[in-house]
């Protein structure tokens, strides 16, 4: 598996790691620390649009592997993250209407692996994550996707419902899965599209969903109401490639 | 949640539950361990069908929580598994036809437990195991059902096998979730059913697959040639209830 996460420490370790360009998915900070080089970690997350969190000295303590984390500890993945263009560019190579996975405040890494993996087996062309708030590509969710990390393109961006604008003037529609949409079933998912999962806890963001074109609904049958968030995604997905195979019986 | 996980150690606890009806999943016991208490042990998870396993004395060493296991610890179940024979009730009641889970050699508790709440949002009635080569329905599953296991009847069989030929006889028809089989859109999946879904790596069973009425396959498009398991049961379970809503569109 050539994903390795990566836990960078200390101070001088993190600023060179920002410096030498390599995808830092999030750094922890000691509350209160403001020196001169913690300053410069802060310049340096800010310029790449990486999420700092502020934590006790005690978290950093249980997170820290050399003991040695001089108030600050990054987190690294060993993944280089695709541009959402990329995905856009093998869809046309592939002679396909582009089939995106957006996914809204998923965070754990076992759903997230198990989405990656269903979007390359149903031969989605790419999943967009939000930089906030998401899962990493650790080494978890490298395990969880079954190998399917290094085949498929996953980007990370710093406004998903800036993105789906973007998106729709290239022509996609979006369809956001959720329990209060028209069955999925009832509509045509056939052309360009990114349909977009939410969190089990939060659903799909109200700022994302107010920009998708659909509303999609899993029918329901049971006695609670809502399946894991990657399950969701591939019953979605397959409607998606069933409409695309000509939608048979 | 009222499931939880009973390690229960030590030589007379263990007969005890035995006898006081509890639901034990398994047995572990210690390799060459051979008195009196042991040979109860042993006669009481024969006739109640229970698991044994022989492992080492470090292995035990590890399991136990109180540090006094005496060679046999048992894993117990706070919960009452059902019987086939209420799956078909249950559909009958609901005047639906029978469909029903089944899951070979999934051994992953967080995978049982994803199936187990798909099953319940699907409508389907039940979730048959096979009682060896199964996770149990411990702690972690229920967590993983996300309360489903609550609301889903799940049963434990000796012989998935000769389960599937009982119900054959009822008027079930058998459907074998598997990479070589027919696209499942193609298939008539309206009837009485049981959808076997296997393991991730070693898919389903010989034995099991043969006695299957037809083998379906998830149309695969990507690298990587798998989805999740609970990611497969759940896109062919909806392909059940999309054909069972009348196959619209």
């Amino acid at each position: 598996m050539r994903y390795e996460e990566f836990t960078i420490e200390g101070r001088n370790a993190v600023i060179e790691a920002f410096r030498s360009g390599k995808t830092i998915d999030k750094v922890f900070i000691q509350d209160g620390c403001q020196d001169g080089p913690i300053a410069t970690v802060k310049r340096e997350a800010k310029k790449q649009d990486t999420v700092v969190r502020f934590v006790s000295r005690e978290r950093l303590d249980q997170m820290s592997e050399t003991g040695k984390h001089q108030g600050v500890i990054a987190y690294a993945a060993a993944y280089g993250y695709a541009e959402v263009e990329d995905m856009l560019k093998l869809a046309e190579e592939k002679g396909e209407p582009p089939f995106l996975l957006l996914l809204d405040n998923v965070e754990d890494p076992h759903n997230l692996g198990a989405v990656i993996r269903t979007a390359n087996v149903a031969g989605a062309h790419g999943v967009i994550i939000p930089k906030n708030r998401a899962a990493g590509l650790t080494a978890a969710v490298a395990r969880a996707s079954a190998g399917a990390l290094n085949y498929t393109l996953v980007a990370k961006v710093t406004n998903l419902a800036k993105t789906i604008e973007d998106l729709k003037k290239r022509g996609l529609w979006f369809v956001c899965a959720d329990m209060d949409g028209a069955q999925m079933y009832q509509l045509d998912l056939k052309g360009p599209i990114g349909l977009v999962i939410g969190s089990e806890g939060n659903g799909v963001g109200r700022l994302v969903k107010e920009k998708c074109d659909f509303v999609a609904s899993i029918p329901m049958k049971g006695d609670i109401d809502s399946l894991n968030a990657s399950v969701a995604a591939g019953v979605f997905a397959y409607e998606i490639v069933r409409q695309r195979l000509g939608g048979i019986k």
